[in-house]
């Protein structure tokens, strides 16, 4: 390693020069008026990646082109192959007032690059592309081939990209995919996000009376279903947070000690955290803490309620109707359909006989785990360690990922979510930008972590 | 009382005949087109007050006259004086294409006498008109001095009368109010309404984080407002449909055992109410009967619910606030105010402390009772019975009536509320209609009336 290592120490400020450059396209993919700078992106992203030695193709899509970058024409059927994902699209910078610096003009500021794209994503896949370019440059044997999958748009929707994972099915076959598209705590703290939480939706709605009555001549000799409604939510989630819906839990794999421990290390204040939500204070599942609730445990959220009058002063009603709009985060091992199935089931038993009930299913995402004990996950956590000069942490992500879903469903590998965005690197926000340290370390994590993929 | 029953019996399509005169004019005091026809209306029904001999004025107001037609142009000391209140203005006719036949030329079909005003109000004012007339025409001395008080503004929130009132409070002293602007619900129930409830209005808002949050991100670790709204809201009604707020009964007069006799003659068909409601089934506070529930119990009702997202399909979030428009009915004596305070309070105490409770208070009308034991009354209901040749009900009405509120409080008098509107009379809606035969023992009853006053 000391050649890469040495390579990457020399070139390290040729590496910002180029992501610079990369990050000179307006490739927003939201807005029709920078289609060609998101074709000129994709292409300038090509040719630089057969600079470095890789062969490289810019596929057509119904949208826009998803570039790919190979170590091989021709797989080593004698290596292991691995794919790594990142999208050259951006968000919409407006508005721009708010940039200290216009967002495609980068421009460093102490030891940070600030630019539209520069952590979300293009310093992130950037910095995988310049430790293979190390490989390359220093004529060091690759110990696996690896093809670089980057779309555009991914804040858009990424509908390309699944139509070209279910095309490319045999060709994209590998061991895995390694995504540099999540955050870490800080610098101390490097992070292998190994889960992630599903959803399920569903929208509650009970019908009492068929229109909207008089209270005065109707009122208290029939149910009102804001108040049914009501009493039916509130026996959901109990005193302590827990959800009452029976079966709920029951295919909860429980957190190890080695998670909980893992998942304590990484820094929380309670305080920044009630300001940062604007809350008067927390609540949360008891016996669990604010790291473990917000992705580690899954949720009973209203999204939405709807009942009656919602202009100003009153209006003396009994409504006709009163709605709910409810999401739940699920977490392994539970199936989003089957809680939905519960769910509805639950509610259904619960309305009082006053009522009609309608319950509308929505969307369903199931969770996702790799666990932070197999071979490949410890060799992630291996060259974050290296790289980084700190133990890292494990995370659990409180959203989805659709990727990492579509990877697991179409591809049936698992993905390893090594973040180089730090909390602060404002991604969607104005001023966005990339810390140089962690751009450094992110190409030296990169730069171990095929060595030690392929030792694994 | 023979000259005077003659005199009704001979005079009987006489009185339709001019009712239909009156009925003719399209006095619609919300269009702004139909203001002369309203001068019109009220000049028509100060000169035929004139004709049966009656002192009569058309004050002028900020919006529509007024009309007062008196018995006497100065009072007579020894005679009681009673008030007879109406309004000459009707609610708009539309749609026009319902219509049978055409809302302001009067139609007899059967018994019924169609068009807009029939019976909201013009045919009820003009029976008390007609019995004045008989005394007046057959030189039978009355044995009270009467002043009608016939408005323009009823349909329309009736401002002008209060000013008027509040400037005619020497000359209005009175013993007590006659209204026939409610309801009996047939033939063979005439009806004293001796109760109505009073309304208490307020709206609570929980603020949980200060914005909507991502329900992936953060959702688990803070308390969802719509949940915490709804384990509030279902706290305020236990299952047996009784207000748990603590002192909300306290001043609640407890129904005698007449009362609940007289409100189990209503007639009262579980079945129709329910098609009629299109509800699934009927749900009360337990130990009281619908008839009860909706007139003489206090109630609790939500009537507009809101928090988070309402459009279509679902969000993800955990939403910033949610509230709830709350208004009560009111029964005998509870006081609006007071009800208020112990609300909001009650509320404020439940609040969990993840939240922040906004509690605003809304408007509030006081519950209104007159004793149906009183001598007034008594002879009220002799009045009925006489007229109509069966035992009269007695009714507490659900809403409020204004006006009733607004001779309490500024004349300090008692209002006796005779209805002579039917349940199918389509009040408000297309197709109105006065039945002749209530409007014939209307007038009957009202001969009767002042002669039962001055001797009760």
């Amino acid at each position: 390693m000391k050649k890469i290592t040495d390579y990457l120490e020399f070139n390290k400020n040729k590496f910002t020069e180029e992501l610079i450059e990369y990050l000179r396209f307006p490739s927003v993919s939201a807005q029709s008026k920078h289609k060609v700078d998101m074709q000129n992106c994709a292409q300038w992203l090509a040719n630089h990646g057969k600079s470095i030695g890789l062969k490289t193709k810019v596929h057509k899509t119904l949208g826009h082109p998803i570039v790919t970058l190979k170590t091989k024409r021709k797989r080593d059927v004698k290596k292991p192959h691995f794919l790594v994902y990142g999208h050259y699209d951006v968000q919409p910078p407006e508005p721009l007032e708010l940039w200290s610096s216009p967002p495609f003009e980068p421009e460093i500021r102490k030891r940070n690059l600030f630019a539209r794209g520069a952590s979300d994503n293009k310093g992130q896949h950037f910095a995988h592309l310049k430790a293979v370019e190390a490989y390359l440059k220093t004529n060091t044997e690759l110990p696996c081939d690896l093809t670089f999958l980057i779309e555009g748009e991914e804040e858009v929707g990424g509908e390309s990209l699944v139509s070209f994972l279910k095309q490319n099915k045999p060709e994209l076959k590998c061991e895995g995919v390694v995504v540099s598209d999540t955050g870490m705590p800080d610098l101390k703290h490097p992070a292998l996000t190994y889960a992630l939480r599903g959803v399920a939706a569903l929208e509650v709605r009970l019908d009492g009376p068929d229109r909207d009555l008089h209270s005065g001549i109707y009122g208290g000799s029939i149910e009102n279903p804001a108040i049914a409604l009501s009493k039916l939510l509130a026996q959901m989630i109990d005193k302590n947070g827990r959800i009452t819906i029976p079966g709920f839990y029951e295919d909860v794999i429980k957190l190890s000690a080695y998670e909980r421990k893992q998942m304590a290390r990484v820094p929380f204040s309670e305080g920044n955290y009630k300001k940062l939500l604007g809350v008067k204070s927390l609540f949360g599942e008891k016996g669990f803490t604010p790291n473990e609730h917000r992705a580690a445990r899954p949720t009973f959220e209203i999204n939405g309620l709807t009942s009656g009058y919602q202009g100003e002063g009153s209006k003396t009603i009994v409504p006709s109707y009163a709605s709910a709009k409810i999401t739940m985060r699920l977490v392994p091992n539970q199936n989003a359909s089957k809680i939905l199935r519960i769910v509805a089931q639950h509610f259904k038993k619960l309305c009082p006989e006053t009522m009609r009930i309608k319950v509308e299913l929505g969307h369903v995402a199931d969770p996702y785990i790799v666990s932070p004990k197999g071979r490949l996950a410890k060799a992630a956590i291996k060259s974050l360690k290296t790289a980084f000069g700190y133990e890292p942490v494990l995370l659990r992500e409180g959203g989805s990922i659709p990727i990492v879903e579509h990877f697991a469903r179409i591809l049936k590998v698992d993905t390893y979510l090594l973040g180089l965005a730090l909390p602060d690197d404002n991604l969607h926000s104005p001023n966005e930008k990339m810390d140089l340290d962690v751009f450094t370390r992110g190409i030296e994590m990169s730069a171990h972590l095929w060595k030690n993929f392929a030792e694994a």
